[in-house]
């Protein structure tokens, strides 16, 4: 029983892939990559040192191209998030049999709803689950008893969140990332909690 | 931690409780009964096969009343199901942070909705965990690679679902339980996987 988790090395993505491991699935993680910029490594340090596989999840450049022109045409960047985070997880769901990612019960973007799950469960024949089981106040508690987490001001090389190639590419494009996303506090888990 | 688990001896409540210690939190787990039928004995043995301790849950009989009324009136069981279960669920509600029960994402009856979550959480100052992260697939596929599971002709001392105790008062009201429960095959977690 494989399971695919797409990950960030953040808590949320740490948990739901920590949480199958320990009900028995054979956890791969894979961080989704759009050739350009390497932000997959924060992430790969922190699989190496939850002790799972680590995979990088090569993406079509033009996803990240969609993303980015509806980000700038919209001027918040909803809608383009949950644009990337939906082609991810088809694109997760190609390849592997039982699919995963941390998005949880009170998240809004991005996030699959119910109707999407059923569809892609359909459509690709797979097994999709993330951390509906769990409140943001549950997520909290959980994840902070089972991780130790770093907390750093957010820059390009300690995220690998979608956000990272998405600002490179909007400030090639000409654009201001930060006017779209204003600088922020970035955890990463760098470990279990001894 | 402390986490209340709602818990029947079936594979679903058995999924949560084994899920939520794995995750690091103190689980005890509560029958609910009515005071009419002592149905929560195979739910205690299969608690105690899986290293639980498990706790009955007196409830008021007053509301088994008003679940069989209502079932009678409607002829099938689904909103007194509804009823009972979320009743049930309030009351371990009144004397925990954390309490959880088995329901699936793609259950209908008995279910809280999103907003039955939000209200409970909000009202009772509790965080709710269900297996909304999961499809039936998903559950069937993990709970049958983590539990010996036993499955024989239902009757009522080897089941301690709500059905129990509702049978007996519908048979004892006058009414015939089998018109609204037909008979059926019930599944009881017997230990864990060798």
């Amino acid at each position: 029983m494989k399971a695919a988790v797409l990950y960030s090395g953040g808590k949320d993505s740490s948990f739901v892939a920590v949480m199958l491991k320990r009900l028995g699935l054979d956890v791969e993680l894979y961080t989704a990559n759009f050739g350009v910029y390497d932000s997959f490594i924060p992430a790969s340090k922190s699989a190496e040192a939850l002790g799972f596989n680590h995979n990088v999840l090569r993406m079509d450049k033009d996803i990240l191209k969609v993303t980015c022109e509806r980000i700038l045409e919209d001027g918040f960047p909803n809608e383009g998030i949950k644009y990337i985070h939906a082609q991810t997880v088809e694109t997760l769901a190609e390849t592997h049999d039982i699919i995963a990612d941390g998005t949880r019960r009170d998240d809004r973007t991005p996030k699959l709803n119910i109707n999407q799950i059923k569809s892609l469960e359909d459509r690709k024949q797979v097994q999709y689950i993330n951390l509906d089981s769990f409140g943001h106040r549950s997520v909290k508690l959980i994840t902070e008893n089972l991780f130790e987490i770093s907390k750093e001001r957010s820059n390009r090389d300690n995220s690998s969140d979608f956000e990272v190639e998405i600002r490179t590419m909007i400030d090639e494009m000409g654009g201001n990332s930060l006017d779209i996303f204003p600088e922020h506090y970035q955890t990463r888990v760098i470990g279990y909690k001894k």
